[in-house]
């Protein structure tokens, strides 16, 4: 499958904060075929640094999508019999609008002058899209990560447009902890004298500080026994211990290059934009009270997280499906073994792509007998 | 008690990376008093970015000590019954030589050009500073973290110069995250241009890189249930969620306040030198074998470690006590339960003393029998 992007654009979109953002524009890929009664829709919701790109190969870089191993013909979302819908973000960095885009105001870019976003601001558009591409009701959206609070926001937000969500290794609210994280990549791209408050599109870019930012981050992406089970204590480049001052271990060696590979993709104000997301979602809106939140959703629910991830422990995945049984709301749930920590969405795929290939099946048939 | 610190110098000190240190000066501190026999004297070891003042009230700045709730008249370490003493370690900021003092080569600080310093440098360089005071035989070494790197290093160093230690919430060797993490805090520092290489004396220090490197540690030493207790989502100097890019959430400001505290009084060097130490520590020296390491070692083990510490987990110190129950040593352990993560071992006290203070006494009774 050589997949192109596609891009929408719509006059005008007006945020959560109070502020309009105009025009706005949204990139999008798309695999399989939308069905005569346009039934069959799925809408992938990226992680944080993800990307449209979630299935088959691109036609510009040759590389397989983030989730190729899940979508395809005959894989867990099954291109042989579903519509996969998968966008950029809004205030992402890979064609949909976000801080790099052009404010029409200046004729520059937007930088620090961009408006705050949310999850709900980001699902919002993918509304527009979605409408805009003539589908009335999705069968299921589904995501990992920051892609899994998009999912719940969308059975939340547009409980009637969509059949089944499946919200994996997630949270319906970020706790302290993960606020932390965030904030200390914030503060490292903050610290770098490149950043320049931000206006640094025409200079060099903050570069140093955005990839101790994704080193951070890497590290609460594995689990302490996947980092053993990958480095250990190996040595980099030494028969033996060296006692030098350099690159010792190979997780240094690796960290480094995954930091300073990510700079040359993403955009560090985006960056900031998407962590302030992600921290300011609470589905709940600041009550706490998911009963109260939940009430009107009347949507399937797939729940999965996976033993080894502590950046997205099991029991925040545990306090959604609690609360959905308390009102009988029907949710599946699944606490995945595994090893990789919150990269299992992304590697562990056997079991998560049984589970997902049986409840969609399960959903569809249920709408064709409704 | 008040305390003032005191001062041991030495002609050289012979580093295990085969370099030598010359002259050497290790800065302390002493409460209670040494007996007639000497034989009540205990070592307290610190951990990363402690220092000699442990107990007491510092005669210098009126501070009580990092462990003043452990140490003193009545508490586990009872100073009507022992003497304690406490080092800065070799390589830190607070007295003992380290990249921040001059270098009688250049007549300048050492900065990079300071050698590369271990764990078993810095248990040296306290073998020394013990010899000094006169001391034969400690009754115990005890310390937290890295505080109970260099507890083990003695007991396997110097096995006929100690009855007894009690490393708390560490480990035998860092392991691939936790070495992830201190290098995510070098690159932090290394990437602010303030660093200069090291060469920050005589300008303004990295503090920004610092900050950051900071924040990362802080996150490690508390735990995700005890950043929920302290801070939960709170929203700072709001009565409501604002939507703008500041500081939202109180647990942000705390890493920066946290962050920007620790500037004023730690060095980026040491904490590159130190954090060094800890990543190179493997009690084992590479082998792995830690019961070949143990079997010359004829001291007695009290090994704590605490259910919600993620930096150290409970695991690192089970395998200590594994191994040295497999070769009948004389080990006790006790996997306390607390919600305070990494920092329980300085916050979570209650179980810790009663149990340090016990062994201490059972220590002291079998010495006077033998």
């Amino acid at each position: 499958m050589i997949i192109e992007p596609q891009c929408a654009r719509f006059e005008s979109i007006a945020l959560e904060g109070g502020a309009t953002l105009s025009p706005v524009e949204v990139q999008y890929e798309t695999c399989g075929y939308l069905n005569a009664d346009r039934s069959n829709a799925i809408l992938i919701t990226h992680a944080f640094t993800g990307d449209a790109h979630a299935a088959g190969i691109s036609h510009e870089t040759g590389k397989p999508g983030w989730w190729d191993n899940m979508i395809g013909p005959g894989k867990a979302f099954d291109t042989d019999r579903y519509f996969i819908i998968c966008s950029n973000v809004l205030g992402g960095c890979q064609g949909t609008t976000g801080p790099s885009s052009i404010n029409p105001a200046t004729g520059r870019p937007y930088a620090m002058a961009f408006p705050v976003i949310t999850i709900r601001d980001m699902v919002r558009l993918q509304k527009m899209l979605i409408d805009h591409l003539g589908i009335e009701k999705l069968l299921c959206v589904s995501g990992g990560s920051m892609g899994g609070m998009q999912a719940l926001e969308w059975a939340v937000s547009y409980p009637d447009f969509v059949r089944c969500v499946i919200p994996i290794a997630t949270t319906w609210r970020h706790s302290a902890q993960q606020i932390a994280f965030n904030e200390v990549g914030r503060q490292a791209i903050m610290a770098d004298p490149d950043w320049c408050e931000g206006e640094y599109y025409d200079k060099k870019p903050p570069a140093r500080g955005l990839a101790v930012a994704r080193m951070v981050g890497h590290i609460t992406y594995m689990s302490d026994e996947s980092m053993r089970e990958k480095f250990g204590r190996k040595l980099r480049e030494k028969e033996k211990f060296g006692f030098d001052f350099g690159i010792d271990f190979e997780v240094e060696s690796y960290l480094r290059y995954r930091g300073n590979q990510f700079v040359s993709r993403f955009d560090a104000n985006s960056y900031l934009y998407i962590t302030k997301a992600e921290d300011y979602f609470d589905l709940t809106n600041g009550t706490g009270k998911l009963n109260e939140t939940f009430r009107t959703v009347d949507t399937r629910f797939l729940v999965i997280s996976f033993t080894s991830d502590w950046l997205y422990p099991s029991y925040q995945s545990q306090d959604i499906v609690r609360v959905l049984r308390r009102i009988n709301g029907d949710v599946a749930y699944c606490d995945l073994q595994s090893n990789y920590g919150h990269d299992a969405f992304l590697v562990d795929i056997a079991e998560q792509s049984e589970i997902v290939r049986g409840f969609l099946d399960s959903t569809a048939r249920l709408a064709q007998a409704a």
